[in-house]
């Protein structure tokens, strides 16, 4: 056969890495789910016709087709299925569709792969993970749940953190605000602004300058104001003022400067730190129009945003009814990658706490009956797959960074477990034993962290 | 925009049957972790030329290609792309492309979606969850894998009966056992016997002995054998009697006859009811060499097996070395689907356990304040989405099947909690409340359980 070598793209974790995207994915559960968002997985695939149908032909969608298809089978865009590349329009399909059985609001969460053509390169895959939360409502949605996504998913960050993920900070933008300021400034075509100020980052405050007044119709006084407002940041509600110094008044703008301000509090009440005003924030795609927010980590801003979301009044429309929608989506690919390429790692390669040695072949039986108990009690365990010498049964628990060996007592004598760590060793039941807390699940294990 | 409706084989469930599947796929996981099975997430692509390897061409294998490829992009087999159509091929290649970095024997747990382009009908999907565990080890597994394999999966389908799920029974056979009773026979197209025998099911014992004589060149006596052997099912072991009454001697069928028993006695010592030995099953795909399984679940025998799996001397292979394996696979989307299509749910469409109510907009700060303060005790809950009459407010408690609605204490009183099940209300304390451990967490419900 010939040497089999990964595909570019489609990241796979060893167990020691996939323990740690668990935990990850059990803890983002965990948040979501005490706050009443529900889990939905959308099938894979779409119609070609419905993830087209925003003209996103930036997005590198994969088609799926039967290799044993006919010529002529499944070219009908409505028909032909393609990955999906997102989890937001097949969510906004799948409100649609089953509408009449969702309770409204109804707060979804989705944490499943998405696939994207793209080229390949650092923190970029063409199959990812992503999780999303979104409260859906039909026809009007409190301004409230923009406070509440945004609560939760610092509080989920909140708790990556806890397990030794770098800090993540969601930078907070308002739709509102921007637009009104333009309006304010008595600019035109506000959407080219928009689009224009969101190039910031990557083109630098000349050039946004210079394609402001050739492009947008600016003067040089209002691209400079634009430029202003964009480079707001504020750790607080202390950006209202820096906007109001600025002299635009404008109704919309007022509206938007009170929403920003109240999530941005809100947040700080309960998480301090992991929110930002940056009225840098403008979302390049079109159907946001209040809430904006794209999330950075500390010490990897170069990855880009790690997460992003918003308020957008229509998230999908059936003709009739018109479904507004407030949410955010994290990127655990596209964070962990970068972590794991630095070594980040569980302290075992296996879900369980301890190897049961066996004495003999013999004696097997007698390793399965301790490892039965203790598995009854919720002690992950398994038995040494062979009956070595002791010291060679400990070396194979050391290898997977099992911590305990077990060793049952021969001829009525009591069984005993060993720290492999510390080398402590002393009498134990298998009914009653139990380990420290701190050792029943794996440990995230950094390469500078002395390891 | 055109009426959206459901892709033909491609299922999703609603949030109150994705809690069931949720609860499923926990159950299997922590079966699966307490015994040492690692998890592992494939990709979802293998390349062509990787998934037809091994000739299966009845496979109906989804490729996949960007709309927007040029017009010679990825048509080589080595290099173009598919979806996986099983965990079992993906694992094997995993398991080559990182032998050096995994411990063995390896244990691995893997649930995850795989696609088959067949024709969609009744338990067939195009996109279905499957849960696969295996064991593998270089060079030589011990035959102690074949039970503890099927020890593990006894163990899951127990803990799923006793969430409410249909008994589920392992139907074990071994290879040798007939391969060594064919050879006794002197039968020498031992392949072509397995493989008609394997039809027994689907075209009865008539036309199975007429195609022993036809075509595997079988006397009547033979066909005869063949047919008793294959007709062998019992509980225990009694089966050994059974298949030495027959009269045929023969070393290979003795060390089939032995490692059945074992298997099949070990489950019963420790999940009695759980396994059969079924001397009619074959598993068609040739890669089987000892233990071979099919599970049935008692009620749905017409979905035939949601699940199978078996010992292969050959799961990989580097040209080098050779990695033997044993394992089973679980079909979960089989065994839902017709369950969910009967009515089975979770008694609530929202994670929580708690609504707490809103005596007016004025004092939703207070709901919010004990929200946060359950959630930190584990507790999950929504903040009720309007300050309507409390009336109201329960109604959305109750369509949602949430069992309890807090009322926050207003002027300095007590809050109080109410079952809305019961109508018991009682003054509560946001700081210690404990809901009994059953509301919690859903609970099943079918639809002929008086609900």
């Amino acid at each position: 056969m010939a040497r089999i070598t990964p595909i570019s793209g489609f990241p796979e974790w060893l167990p020691e890495q996939r323990i740690v995207e668990q935990r990850i994915t059990d803890t983002l559960r965990d948040v979501f789910e005490l706050h009443g968002f529900a889990s939905v997985e959308t099938r894979a695939v779409e119609t070609v016709a419905q993830l087209l149908r925003k003209g996103d032909i930036d997005k590198e969608v994969y088609g799926i087709r039967r290799l044993a298809a006919d010529a002529g089978e499944d070219t009908d865009p409505a028909k032909a299925l393609a990955l999906h590349f997102d989890l937001t329009v097949p969510f906004a399909r799948y409100v649609l569709e089953n509408a009449g059985k969702l309770t409204f609001p109804f707060r979804r969460y989705q944490i499943q792969k998405v696939w994207r053509g793209e080229r390949p390169q650092e923190g970029r895959y063409r199959e990812f993970t992503q999780a999303d939360i979104d409260v859906v409502n039909v026809d009007e949605l409190d301004f409230t749940y923009d406070i509440e996504v945004t609560l939760v998913m610092a509080a989920a960050y909140q708790r990556l953190q806890t397990l030794g993920l770098p800090h993540i900070t969601l930078h907070t933008n308002n739709r509102k605000l921007a637009e009104g300021f333009y309006q304010g400034l008595e600019l035109a075509d506000t959407a080219s602004v928009l689009r224009i100020v969101d190039k910031l980052d990557k083109i630098g405050p000349e050039k946004v300058a210079a394609l402001l007044t050739s492009d947008a119709g600016a003067s040089e006084t209002q691209a400079e104001q634009c430029l202003k407002l964009a480079q707001i940041k504020t750790d607080d509600s202390s950006f209202v003022d820096q906007v109001k110094s600025l002299g635009v008044a404008n109704e919309l703008l007022d509206e938007g400067l009170h929403e920003l301000a109240t999530v941005v509090d809100a947040v700080n009440a309960t998480s301090p730190g992991y929110i930002k005003a940056d009225l840098s924030i403008a979302r390049g795609l079109d159907y946001y129009t209040g809430t904006v927010i794209e999330s950075f980590m500390t010490g990897y801003e170069k990855l880009g945003a790690v997460g992003a979301g918003g308020r957008y009044e229509k998230l999908a429309s059936d003709g009739k009814k018109t479904y507004p929608g407030v949410g955010l989506s994290f990127g655990i690919s596209r964070t962990l990658g970068p972590l794991f390429a630095e070594g980040l790692r569980a302290d075992r390669n296996t879900p369980v706490t301890a190897l049961v040695a066996v004495t003999n072949e013999e004696e097997r039986a007698t390793a399965s009956k301790v490892a039965t108990m203790l598995r009854g009690r919720g002690i992950g365990c398994i038995v040494s797959p062979t009956a070595a010498k002791f010291g060679k049964q400990i070396k194979q628990a050391d290898k997977r960074g099992i911590p305990y060996v077990w060793f049952p007592g021969a001829d009525g004598a009591a069984d005993q477990v060993k720290d492999i760590r510390s080398g402590d060793q002393h009498d134990a039941d298998a009914e009653t034993w139990q380990p420290p807390a701190v050792d029943t699940a794996a440990q995230f294990v950094w390469p500078n962290a002395g390891d």
